[in-house]
């Protein structure tokens, strides 16, 4: 396996372990679950997203699914978040920047793993937002609520951005190292000042901007 | 392409953006939901449909995903909605006829494109009837409430008819033109004098009619 | 056909019905649903979790949508929930015993076709597991509401209870008829052991075990 490659892995798992810590977390909170639904909604989170890209461009089974190194991590993140979840509240700085490192990785990679299967430049952005956002996404849909990636802070817009910035350069014949790590770079940005100035995507123009009703979330 | 297979297409992508305006201005009025929420509820709902058809088929990647005339059609449709949400209210009857065309020609085009794939018939009118249906569905699942098309009006079961129809059709030998507008027709009239006559499918016995609860739609 | 496996489609057609019957009798009692919706749910309970596991493996169109046994026996089911639903009510006991028999057997067979397609044992335990509760899953997602599996009784731990007797056998080389039924009644056994005694897999910790609130269920 060549340097770069296992530095791709170490991220990969990286983003990996932090989808399914928060993944799971955001479940405790969310819902009065057991030790099988923690699991279950955290490993969701963690490689739902890669599932969903891999399905779409025929690549079965799903490579993090084969792969027992992604599922370990994840379960070993998920149950973390199960046995501490009381403690873990005041690390939530540092879980929010463990997550957009996995958020910038996982919609990179899901990007230009897509171009290796001769799909559309538009379909790759696509899929590297899907590696990115999926998980989360039925995991919220299991939880019986909106996904917040759908209505609450900017989470889809900064993987969009990253998948698009390496799209680009791979069309103009200029991905590598570089360039890869430049569109991570710009999505973990985003991601990050999103959440410091509390940015949000705009609503349909004539909806009040009210506060979520009580419950919600 | 043939003069036949063009007036498919641009029937198609009529249904495809009738199904992603209609979905995404569902999305707006059921929850708060931003840009990234809207446009991709909208999507899916115009092409969820036709993706886990061609998932069932093992016929991936999914058309429709990989033509990238259906995702920027799509895209469109649910960007109108974005952008004019409150003023579509107005052309409510419109945009239900133009569903009402999307459903009929997804219904009829499902069912005989599964029956190429050397798959039986009931199978094939099962999935006629999810490539008609089954983008709202999963749309409706996001949105955390009970699929309108299993309570509300008459949807699925135009749809069912639409598809045996063409399916009964093509095992007589007898599929062609003639008899694919017939069975779009059929499900076009059940659809619309659905709506209009306030038509809805059989409840289980001993259950009481009454009115949804306020806040469930 | 052999005997065995002869033998292995009629408990395999058992738990379809159980299943198609025991979800959409769940779907009629949570919510208000048409013909077209309790139809719906229950056969997705039946097949839907054999459906995710085959689109994991790459066995598509999958088995159990391929085979029109599967779906007659499960439109079946949950024609019979549809039109007795409030008959059914007294025979509770009766159907969470067939509802347990489908569950030993959708996981022991899951977990060892699985161990067929070339792939990892911790896959092969996942897999089973989900050809066993996947379909509720969905079913429960379809209705707004936090998979029951993932927080009340004891269902998905007795399923891969079962998936890892079976797939140890395996990977040990005497997995056979005996060992098959051992690691389906040790499922069984527990699963039903869970409901009379009314187990629970542990939440996390600190949370307090109070009741569901009113309407959740």
């Amino acid at each position: 396996m060549s340097r770069e490659s296992y530095a791709l892995l170490i991220l990969d798992l990286m983003g990996t372990f932090a989808f399914a810590l928060n993944g799971a977390l955001t479940a405790v909170r969310a819902a009065r679950l057991d030790i099988v639904g923690v699991i279950t909604l955290g490993m969701i989170t963690a490689i739902g997203g890669g599932i969903i890209r891999d399905v779409l461009l025929n690549r079965l089974p799903p490579a993090t699914f084969q792969d027992w190194r992604y599922l370990a991590v994840a379960a070993a993140g998920a149950l973390i978040a199960f046995a501490f979840a009381h403690l873990l509240r005041r690390l939530s700085l540092s879980i929010m920047i463990l997550d957009a490192v996995g958020l910038s990785v996982f919609a990179i990679t899901g990007a230009t793993k897509a171009l290796d299967f001769n799909i559309g430049p538009a379909q790759a952005i696509i899929l590297g937002t899907i590696s990115a956002v999926g998980g989360g996404t039925i995991r919220d849909a299991f939880l019986g609520r909106v996904p917040t990636v759908m209505r609450d802070d900017l989470y889809a817009v900064p993987a969009l951005v990253g998948a698009t910035i390496a799209v680009v350069a791979s069309l103009l014949g200029f991905y590598g190292p570089v360039t890869a790590i430049g569109a991570a770079t710009a999505c973990f940005l985003l991601r990050v000042a999103g959440v410091h100035f509390n940015l949000r995507a705009p609503r349909p123009p004539g909806t009040r901007d009210r506060a979520a009703p009580p419950g919600q979330d």
